[in-house]
């Protein structure tokens, strides 16, 4: 099994906090040894740093722990191998472009015997069961609006439908961001956590770290951070019920819930809760 | 105008001293300011870094200059901004999927009021006449080849043919890889050198730096170095004709002259020269 780490803001901001205890969990505080990733969208464009080491012995990590990159959607996952080799091919998370937008892409569980009609346009390139399903959801996606992304309650109807459906193959807890919005889907184990004013202290579970957001942030700030779990033991993170997509919008997660009964859903129609 | 640096080896290779050289010329040197990257395959894998700062004041080209990444192919850019703003979308080299296999691309020059039809398929994520190319080229080659990629002589003509057509509309040097083989074309300013037995030193022309390769190669090894012009100044660098495309592989050119005239030619079947 794998850990993502996830985050989703509504102004840029730096992962270095969460990152540092998530890096841990890459061989010190836990197992996940085989590789590590992180994505960082910045406006349209895409930071993708990827190395098949542990993160805790890695100058690649080292350098985005320290270097303050400031974006609104961060992706990062540690790998413990389940399928595929430990390469860099195999290294979450993976990356396409659909409709003029890059789609990035980690998973954490485990497809069995998952083996997909391959599509026609996404095609994975290494041999993860994780890729397999990056490609048949966009190929999903691609051939049910070839002209550009449906609103984003249809979208996220059409990616619950999705992940219910691979799930059916095994445990498919996963993010995904086009860089707009953040998806999370729990089918095991993800938590969150929302931090806004009045923010506080936080202390982080796997290394001895604090951090006094007040010092860092300003009073509109809101930042959804998601995890496999919890990253700090003095904070009340959400837990994501097993079977829950939910979609991040500037750091929070968007209402849906009245909508996503309904196929194909226009939001400006969804009636207020 | 931009620059252009590549690399093909027939083994894995760091790329450390040519990009020493290389990094002086974004901002040290050169005016090239505007933001640089370099990716680098390794296995069917791709590790980009991009940076929209000049690559002499990059933190992430001080990791790329001093952590010894080997690969077979290697394309790295600086820019000089003429179309599109400065930022990380616009930052080459650009990377899409096709046929399950990442490639890689990076462009020098400038084309004047290009604007091809948009393919259903690759769409450009940011604003340069640069990705437009890229994407042109691979919703032709999808097109053309659904299934998988062609022999590789049949793909350098297609290639050939449609660097001819987009360099209708102005400068148009550019490398493409797939990790396999790294595709050269020069229009105006392009050039290669192959380091093979017996090696000797080399000293760049942008810093004073100097290697001894018999200290670092082994009898069998050959790399070719392709750039927009020579960075060392004691050896002896060959000037690709403009309007010539060349595919390397396994350090040197792919011999295709007499193949080149005859459209979707299979290589088993070409005559020796």
């Amino acid at each position: 099994m794998c850990q993502l780490l996830g985050m989703n803001c509504n102004v840029p901001t730096d992962i270095c906090f969460s990152f540092t205890g998530f890096q841990a969990r890459g061989g010190l505080t836990d197992i996940h040894q085989d590789g590590w990733g992180i994505a960082f969208f910045e406006g349209r464009g895409c930071r993708v740093f990827l190395d098949p080491r542990p993160s805790t012995d890695s100058p690649v990590a080292e350098l985005v722990r320290s270097y303050a990159i400031r974006s609104l959607n961060v992706i990062a996952h540690i790998r413990k191998a389940t399928h595929g080799d430990i390469n860099l091919e195999n290294t979450h998370p993976f990356m396409r472009e659909l409709w003029g937008q890059y789609w990035l892409f980690a998973h954490n569980g485990d497809l069995k015997d998952y083996a997909p009609t391959p599509g026609k346009r996404f095609r994975p390139v290494g041999s993860t069961d994780s890729e397999r399903a990056f490609c048949q959801i966009l190929n999903t996606l691609a051939l049910r609006y070839p002209d550009g992304p449906p609103p984003v309650a249809e979208l996220h109807e059409s990616l619950r439908a999705l992940a219910a459906e691979i799930g059916g193959f095994g445990e498919f807890n996963f993010l995904l961001s086009n860089g707009e919005v953040l998806f999370a889907h729990c089918a095991s184990r993800l938590s969150y956590i929302i931090r806004q004013a009045p923010f506080a202290e936080a202390h982080l579970t796997d290394q001895d770290v604090t951090i006094d957001f007040n010092q860092v942030t300003t009073p509109r700030d809101r930042v959804a951070v998601i995890a496999t779990t919890p990253l700090t033991d003095n904070e009340r993170w959400e837990t994501i019920a097993p079977g829950t997509l939910l979609t991040f919008r500037d750091g929070a997660p968007v209402e849906m819930q009245n909508c996503a009964t309904r196929p194909f859903f226009r939001p400006t129609s969804c009636p207020s809760p």
